[in-house]
């Protein structure tokens, strides 16, 4: 087995600055680019490991955070850790639990130690700090553990966004010189909201700390488009070329050939699970609502040509109806299919990668890509009938 | 293929009114005694069809009401049917639809025709009687088709439970003499409460109408066990020996081991998928709670020795921790297990009657089996905690 740790560039597009590559784990190898399939609370909503794996992924998210509420770390470390805890023999990155307690959690004191919140939970006073984080994900047994983070909102003042950089990287030394898990890997993240002198900053200090790999953070907080993308570029600026990186909580398929482009090796989302439970198919060309009217009878499958254990069964009519009676196979089902096309997607960037026509496939993909499929508006615009 | 219908009889066991059958319908022959899940909308809640036949169930449930309000059955008829709409190919039994128009609705009337009644799902009037259950039956194309029925209350006055006696076989008539699907079977459902000679004489005149097979209706309605048997014995007492016996709504394992001493050749019941989404295991020596704090570190499987899919792979600490943060595969997993504890049931019985060891296996079964095990008293009684 290759070392965890070690990332290998197999390919370069001319064009842009998108790489192939292979980030070795205790747990195997991940060909990057790479979608990660987020597994908040020890499972990806719905889905057995097997059926994760048999989309071709290798690789799951896990929340430090939500599983020191429940089940707790003690738990899963009693149980061997998470990767036998859930069953999932392939690798895990555990975020650190610095977004859900900015995002999450309700009256929150922060200090150089860490932050004391209350639980989403019980509404208990809890305390995360960078010790506290590595200690949870060295118990989780993750294979990427990540540095514990303060995540400002969007918008947020520079002076706020500078004081989170600082505190950023404090806890990143912390953090690096707790103990870890076997073959742990840690990855530092990249903050400093829009502001492009902070980013850079907070890149290049990092990158002296020395990490296994980069993540910027903050960038999928509600900001528009072009600043995801502006904070994008000025959080990987200052990255090294052969440490791989990761950006957090993007996203949606364009988002993520955009970043490809910029140099992006992995990326996360709820989108193509959180929307699947919504009623949301992600097709080749966009995305829309199954529970629309005008698929009442629709006998086609979610998306014509897909090989998907959904598409290959059942019906746009039949998946509604689950979904309009709140059958949870519907939200099983959709989800299967949209990690399906996530999967796809992420094996053609990365072929288009191997064959230097990462741009040509760009493009295409730019042009095939609504967000929303015009042909689907009538269907959005449309209102629920009870039958039919 | 065999004719939809013959029921051959293959073993007797010596000592009780046991049987081992062989039901032949338009999708194929159903083993009996034979337990059927229920599938009320189109799915067994959780499971995908591959997964049920995969644990060996040749046969599960559908509902007409159900199915009436949501999709609609022109929906299901334009979309092939209910087995193709399901992607289920062995046999369905469709209720008629009579039990939930009692059970469900609000404010109803009740005449020869048929019930006004409200619907459960937008509180519209809706009508049901014999002639309208056997055309959702028809579009839905099930292969056991029952006839529309009143069934009564427990408790019911004897004058009640006389004039459902009437109704049910006047619709009885009705339902007869309607069009249905291709080699759709027709099953009479006995009524009566717990009056005897209401039983009897409800069985005797169904008998001289002549159906494909008998159920014994309103036997599991909250009565005590006692009379639930009473019931059943009188129910089945008219009923020929050539046709399949269907006790319906029942149940536990146990209530289901002396329903076929008593001659009954088929079941349903909710309870084992209903149970799993409340976090009820079952085993072959009783059920316990899931979610009891006592399981929060148990590597164990939810039932030592199980071969089912969920047992294999994953621990109670895990399936607990799950069904604690409502995480939807858990209800799934465990609904896997229930369903396979009941097909292993079933298998032994069958097997039990085929080598005339019926009785002995009854008496092993009801000294081993505990509704709620004493091991697990303690876990009963249990304060959840938050974690750990």
């Amino acid at each position: 087995m290759t070392k965890p740790g070690i990332f290998e560039i197999t390919h370069r597009d001319p064009g842009t600055s998108a790489r192939r590559g292979r980030l070795s784990t205790a747990h195997g190898v991940v060909d990057t680019p790479v979608f990660m399939p987020v597994g908040t609370q020890a499972t990806v909503k719905g889905l057995t490991p097997d059926e994760v794996a048999g989309e071709g992924f290798r690789v799951v998210l896990g929340n430090t955070y939500h599983l020191s509420e429940r089940p707790g770390s003690d738990v899963i470390e009693k149980c061997g850790g998470l990767h036998r805890f859930m069953g999932w023999p392939h690798a895990i990155l555990t975020d650190s639990g610095g977004f859900q307690v900015f995002s999450l959690s309700g009256l929150r004191r922060i200090t150089d130690l860490g932050v004391e919140f209350q639980s989403h939970v019980d509404g208990g006073s809890r305390f995360l700090g960078p010790i506290e984080a590595m200690d949870i994900q060295r118990k989780l047994g993750s294979d990427i553990a990540m540095a514990f983070d303060e995540c400002p909102p969007y918008p947020c003042t520079r002076e706020y966004a500078c004081q989170a950089v600082e505190r950023t990287l404090a806890w990143a030394v912390k953090c690096a010189n707790q103990p870890r898990a076997d073959g742990q890997l840690l990855f530092g993240i990249v903050q400093g909201g829009i502001y492009e002198d902070l980013r850079r900053r907070c890149g290049r200090e990092l990158v002296d700390l020395g990490f296994d790999g980069y993540a910027v953070g903050g960038v999928s907080v509600g900001e528009p488009e072009e600043a995801l993308i502006r904070g994008l570029e000025c959080g990987i600026a200052e990255l090294p070329e052969d440490r791989p990186r990761y950006l957090m909580g993007v996203g949606l398929l364009p988002q993520m050939v955009e970043a490809v482009a910029r140099g992006v090796d992995m990326f996360d989302c709820v989108m193509p699970t959180r929307y699947a439970r919504n009623g949301t198919a992600f097709t080749s060309e966009g995305r829309y609502p199954v529970k629309a009217a005008i698929y009442g009878r629709d006998e086609r499958p979610l998306e014509e040509g897909c090989t998907c254990y959904t598409c290959l069964r059942f019906s746009r009519a039949y998946i509604r109806h689950l979904l309009n009676v709140n059958e949870m196979l519907g939200a099983r089902l959709l989800t299967l299919h949209n990690l399906h096309r996530y999967a796809v997607s992420m094996d053609e960037i990365r072929e288009a990668i191997e064959n230097g026509t990462f741009g040509e496939y760009r493009k295409e993909f730019t042009g095939r890509y609504c967000d929303i499929r015009l042909e689907h508006e009538t269907a959005m615009n449309q209102t629920e009938g009870t039958s039919g």
